[in-house]
């Protein structure tokens, strides 16, 4: 009676954390303009193998025959739906598109500790602009985001690469296009492999390339080519989250420019988010449909969730968001079971102005009702009994208790709440 | 390159609307004192059998065997998954649950207009409590949300029946345990079916009753089980959208009391939500671990997007509310592209305080940089040039401009926008 492994249950508590992360997410994207979409958890599994990025995710997809014989996939991400909507629709759209996505993505993955195989993820995409300053916006919205969950420069860095820095380095030593993708594969591994791994890798690759020189280059960036979105991102304040570096490559083959990565600085020093330029994988993905420059990022929950409980100040802040969601805002206490069809219409009446509203269902001593009101978050509780129409208001967080009648109460519930 | 059949996209536009109905879903919901939930879109397949609610969705099932030899299947509703949670945890809440969920579901359903292979469903169910003051809980929340959405008693009607008073008829007329439900299942039919094959089914259930009978009962309810459901939501103030209505049976064989369904007035007059009492369900599906009594309600996406159609006030009011959330609400226009760093920098000050700002990327002539910011939704347009640090404040519905510096704009911007 347990759900899959590697899936995972929602109960209310969760879901709270659940929806802080996605609130988050979706604020920190509106604020720049972006606009959310969706689409099929379920696709062709053609879109899938179209991609081919790297092949590792064809080795987890989710893959079956559907009842009507087409071979179909759950999605694994959400880039290649994206590439198949928009070259379905983009003629409709002024450029550049900044869209975002927050939905489930499904891998069949190896079991490991922090490892999902059903999870959430956070997509954030500019189509349509080649310019630095597209970069720029994606990177500033990543960085405002982890802010806005309190995380500070102590936190996280952004480490910036750029392929074609790295194209350039290569070809300088020889290197054919062929070669390119798989080098730059050794190259990504580099600080998780050992040595002799990829000292031996580099050699079937090429003979005058050795692993000094690699790691020569990476300590001495020419980052010239980064100039340009090193001061879009220091007129857009956040100069001090980036830190270039060139041994980040990321693995996927599509990427064409800059590459991405926000690092958490403790907590497992670990990879929080990641992204950059794919400006022909729309083109390739959308089977020629649309050909659109393109940047974003991706950001999954599991991770996240983890860095989260890190940082103090994250926590206290999430918890604060928490409380505001609690199920209830007023509880009716019946001290008298006389009233309670009184209590009843108070309760519709408080409801349909927008109030959260609990009461108890069936008779129930009154020091219960007021355990179940505090159980439930409320701030207030109004007690229900002889006195009506007057009614007992109670502050349940200091005590205090004023005696109002109906029309008294509905005047003054909105300054009750902001006392 | 489109998404396969029974499957949507949701762009843009799209995901607005939907994000209107899902917010108040919510809201609803969380009036009630409800929270949210959520579990795997995928779950074991054995989940699913074990309901066997009527076989219609098992041969509806998105099943298959996954890469570590497990038969899966795609959620095609919540309730299993809801049962499972609450067979394993029920220990630690306090009873009743308020729960409810608002998650996508599969089935692959004959394409025919509005059938969709994969929808959103959103679920309120109120376990641990058995009293008819649950019932009109579940009720009231219902015609709650259908009111916020802007629909009134001519619009939609919810349809109230209890399947004890059917049972009661029944062993009355000599029917046995044992044929009970499948007599239930050719009552709820009636209306759809011809009279010759309601007549020839009868006949091989009771050799007694007669469709005439079934016709004479319905019309003539024995409606004294419904009356303290009815009191019941009287005191709630929704008796006018109430109509006792015995033909109302629900096919579903788990339903052990009442039964309802929210019907459409017009525009197809079709059921828009359905639900009832389930008292056994959870102990079935949880396999004993929890035995709780439960009414709750369903409905999906589809329908009532087409309902919401068919009544111009809910269109307003959805059209407000999408308005309300459009991409952009303030546009910085950059009249002069020496200021280009300074937007940009006052760009990153806003979207920290919270606001949706949008510019243009690359160089753009005024006016087309003035269409753009109408064609995101922007309220104000603030254009920056030769005259920084003095910028000129647009309001765009009205054309009104103002000069101001920008320490004056970060004190009076909340006020500019509800002015």
């Amino acid at each position: 009676m347990k759900p899959l492994p590697g899936f995972r249950d929602f109960l209310p508590n969760d879901y709270a954390r659940r929806d802080y992360i996605t609130s988050r997410w979706r604020d920190a994207a509106r604020r720049f303009g972006f606009v959310e979409f969706d689409g099929p958890m379920l696709e062709s599994a053609e879109l899938y193998e179209r991609k081919n990025s790297g092949g590792e995710i064809l080795t987890q997809l989710y893959q079956f025959t559907d009842r009507g014989d087409r071979p179909v996939a759950l999605r694994p991400e959400m880039t290649p739906t994206l590439a198949r909507m928009v070259g379905m629709h983009h003629r409709t759209f002024t450029k550049p598109l900044r869209w975002f996505s927050i939905g489930n993505c499904f891998r069949y993955e190896r079991q490991q500790r922090g490892r999902l195989r059903e999870f959430l993820q956070f997509n954030c995409d500019l189509l349509g602009e080649r310019s630095p300053a597209a970069d720029a916006e994606i990177i500033t919205l990543l960085i405002h985001l982890l802010k806005s969950f309190g995380f500070g420069p102590k936190d996280f860095v952004i480490r910036l690469s750029d392929r074609l820095v790295w194209q350039h380095f290569l070809e300088q030593n020889g290197i054919s296009s062929d070669k390119m993708t798989e080098l730059l594969a050794i190259i990504d591994k580099i600080e998780r492999e050992p040595e002799e791994k990829t000292k031996e890798k580099l050699a079937t690759c090429s003979s005058i390339l050795s692993l000094k020189m690699i790691r020569e280059f990476i300590s001495n960036p020419e980052d010239s080519a980064l100039a340009p979105l090193l001061s879009e991102l220091s007129a857009r304040g956040v100069r001090e989250y980036i830190q270039p570096d060139l041994s980040i490559v990321r693995g996927l083959a599509y990427y064409t420019g800059i590459v991405f990565e926000a690092f958490a600085l403790h907590g497992g020093l670990r990879a929080i988010a990641g992204g950059g330029r794919y400006d022909n994988l729309i083109y390739h993905l959308s089977d020629g449909a649309a050909s659109l420059p393109a940047v974003g990022f991706g950001m999954g929950d599991a991770v996240l969730l983890e860095f989260l409980k890190s940082v103090p100040l994250t926590a206290s802040q999430e918890e604060k968001y928490i409380n505001a969601q609690r199920p209830c805002q007023i509880y009716l206490v019946i001290a008298d079971e006389t009233y309670r069809s009184e209590t009843v219409a108070l309760a519709s009446q408080l409801r349909e102005k927008g109030w959260r509203i609990l009461f108890s269902l069936s008779p129930e001593r009154v020091g219960k009702q007021f355990a179940a009101a505090q159980d439930a978050g409320a701030t207030l509780a109004i007690v229900i009994g002889a006195e009506w129409p007057v009614m007992k208001v109670k502050q349940l967080s200091t005590r205090e208790e004023i005696e109002m009648s109906c029309d008294a109460l509905f005047q003054r519930l909105d300054s009750l709440f902001h006392a």
